[in-house]
């Protein structure tokens, strides 16, 4: 009688599932619907994008994009909307980088350059040196002082065409952009050029964040077009005379002020419970920042619009959190966990979108195993909205100090095919996101964090 | 015992079924390699697109087009490529259309207009009238001859945005202009004007194949774009005196000739069964059509060139076959059966990539169970390649014929999220394809060619 009465629990249990699965398709769908017919997101990028523009930490535009997304949260329907203060570095590009390479006694070939973030300036002269090409970290090392001392290292680092995933891609040829310059610097560089990490061949040089090591000499350092690196290789290959020449001004001020956005529903059952979503405010000061990350910032703006506006719970309490300074610093996603530890929060899960507004596929799931099976098993939920893979892996850079208080983290993973041939560049434009791409990223968010909301993740 | 020998041979066929999939997972991993660092297709959509442009059939463009392609396929290390004539409508737009509404006596509202396919023209005069607007052909039949004599109907059938699947969206308001003209002349209109099938707004007119009723006048038709729509529909709403005029000069001239192209590898084992994959030359011509269905042909021509190129095969006879026609009369697809009748040809297999070179989510299934079956076993060789989905369902119109000598039909399902914003209209072009998800759906397309090839189909 035992093995029954287990029979005829497990069949209750799996009938309950049952019924809670279909009538939580149903409160999807009306999620999916209203974000599809009445959903905000695409008009508030267009503001990020258009009307405000580049938003790098410390800039005008950045304090312009925090008034503008308090403003959005409001209108959102939220009551709870405030800013978490926090310092912020404030790097500067000065004016627009100048280079060149000359070749023997050919005309000057003009390069498509920028200043790396973070990166020191050359002075109004400029530098001018040999140029010593580097495909590999191992490469350069064994090259040593010998042949570095003086002059120009080009780290030549193409993505890899053959990963699937960009990421994977973006994180190992990355090596160059973001340890690069130190790495040359010991060994007696001048200055430094880095491939862009991009995925596509065109004439756009992708910034991004290069971060010294205090023990060298900060040398200065750009990102040259990827056309730029297949040219400068081949020139490089004829061993004839050779020297590049670049100017940049930029340089690192004082810390100044910004804030983190914060926007509230609170919980009604379990309020002192929090669940948030974001993405990072800031961008690159050479770009809309469209994809990176107004996309998250609307999305995440979307995700409490939404939930208010069909009357979706919440049961615990649920925060949109605008980071700042993810770029080239992190110090918003810090200063939020400083106030969770300061505040003694109780945070159960922190979603982050920031790899795009693009097609979502996934989510990345950085918890314990029984959460992943719990969020596993709400799968068949997501299909008919695209999403289908929830892999164990990263979450992202702002919700990641939230692991230091035991939250259960994750990120969107939508489809990353285009976004390298656009990131940290001039063409990260609000023209390059699709409304219903950026929608259904915001449709899964919003399932997601209903679920959890409304069956914890015990 | 029987039953020991039954899982032995359980345990055997599973175990060969791994190495299989081991194996194939090798040979895919070898595909994919080749396709995102070797791989032609992105550079043969530009040379389609750029420099022949749109290729209406009958258009000297198209037939540039045939002969283009024939040059692609030989370039792809074919050693057979060959033509299969088939005449073809010649359809002509002639002079930019133009149109207005007028309201009042308020200045005249200039329309974003071009005539529908297939479209007879107004004559150099055009035609002006009061406007009907419908939004269903329920609401066209009630209002009847009393209302919709000598009148333009205004077909203002939006597509639905809470679709997730934007096919299901444009073959639903699709009525309307497939069938919206002969419809509305049934009832005594001089004219149609239809809401763009668009997924967006913006100015553009989205054109697209009308089917006249031989038993109703052929009254001239336009498309007018989302914006005008729009905007049209709430000057209507004003009950103003309002007249609209529009002039096309359109005409179908008679019937000319014009080709599929065919590129072939021969079977090592089984030569006279074949595999077909393929996509459609022609394109509307307004457009460069790149994703329609530039894309298609493109990477049908690449499925190809890397089963050669990396020596897979084939077992059974393989062609890339590239479809005239599909836009205004199918008649390619036609002819390609016609032929495969005639010549007693066994059709095992026909593959469609005609929605999009945008990253792909699946395959769509038109077969009977026992064959959907086995091609879902394959699956998981998929799933590193973002393709996830094996449904049952349609396949494509060119291959749709080849159901009749018994071949199993798919059709490539990519994401769909983008195509209708520029689906049939002049900003179908290069610039809004992604080199890495067209290769994405190539890769996939020929990783499930393969399979077919090595296993067969029973």
């Amino acid at each position: 009688m035992i093995q029954k009465s287990v029979l005829i629990v497990f069949v209750c249990l799996f009938s309950l599932g049952i019924k809670a699965q279909n009538g939580d398709s149903i409160i999807i769908k009306k999620i999916a619907d209203d974000v599809l017919i009445n959903g905000t997101a695409y008009e508030n990028l267009h503001y990020l994008c258009k009307k405000i523009g580049p938003r790098l930490s410390g800039s005008l535009q950045a304090q312009k994009a925090v008034e503008a997304t308090a403003k959005m949260l409001k209108e959102a329907g939220l009551d709870t909307v405030y800013l978490q203060a926090c310092m912020v570095p404030h790097w500067v590009r000065g004016e627009k980088e100048k280079g060149y390479v000359q070749v023997g006694n050919m005309p000057k070939y003009d390069l498509h350059l920028c200043a790396l973030g973070n990166s020191e300036g050359t002075g109004k002269k400029g530098i001018t040196a040999g140029v010593v090409e580097v495909k590999s970290i191992k490469e350069l090392d064994e090259l040593g002082d010998a042949v570095i001392k003086g002059k120009i290292v080009f780290f030549n680092f193409a993505m890899n065409p053959a990963f699937i995933q960009t990421f994977k891609a973006y994180s190992t040829s990355g090596v160059a952009r973001r340890v690069g310059p130190s790495k040359a610097a010991a060994y007696g560089a001048v200055g430094v050029m880095v491939r862009s990490l991009a995925s596509n061949f065109d004439d756009y040089p992708h910034t991004g964040a290069t971060q010294y090591n205090d023990s060298f000499p900060k040398i200065p350092a750009v990102a040259i077009s990827t056309n730029d690196a297949e040219w400068l290789s081949k020139q490089l290959k004829l061993k004839m005379p050779l020297t590049a020449s670049f100017t940049n001004t930029s340089t690192m001020l004082a810390d100044v002020i910004s804030y983190n956005v914060v926007g509230e529903i609170t919980g009604s059952e379990f309020p002192r419970e929090i669940i948030t979503v974001g993405g990072h405010l800031d961008s690159w000061d050479l770009a809309e920042g469209a994809q990176d990350d107004g996309a998250g910032v609307t999305q995440s703006i979307e995700v409490l619009r939404v939930l208010k506006a069909t009357g979706t719970g919440p049961k615990r309490t649920i925060r949109a959190v605008m980071f700042m300074n993810e770029e080239n610093g992190g110090r918003g996603g810090e200063k939020y966990l400083e106030l969770a530890e300061k505040n003694k929060e109780k945070h159960l899960f922190a979603l982050e979108s920031d790899a795009g507004g693009f097609t979502p596929r996934g989510f990345s799931l950085e918890m314990n195993g029984v959460k992943v099976i719990k969020i596993q098993q709400w799968k068949n939920l997501f299909y008919p909205y695209g999403v289908y893979d929830f892999s164990v892996g990263y979450s992202g850079a702002d919700v990641g100090p939230l692991k230091k208080v035991g939250a259960a983290l994750a990120g969107l993973v939508p489809d990353g095919q285009r976004y390298f041939d656009i990131h940290h560049a001039a063409t990260d434009v609000f023209e390059n996101v699709s409304k219903r791409e950026l929608n259904l990223g915001a449709i899964n968010m919003a399932a997601l964090i209903y679920l959890v909301d409304n069956y914890g993740l015990n």
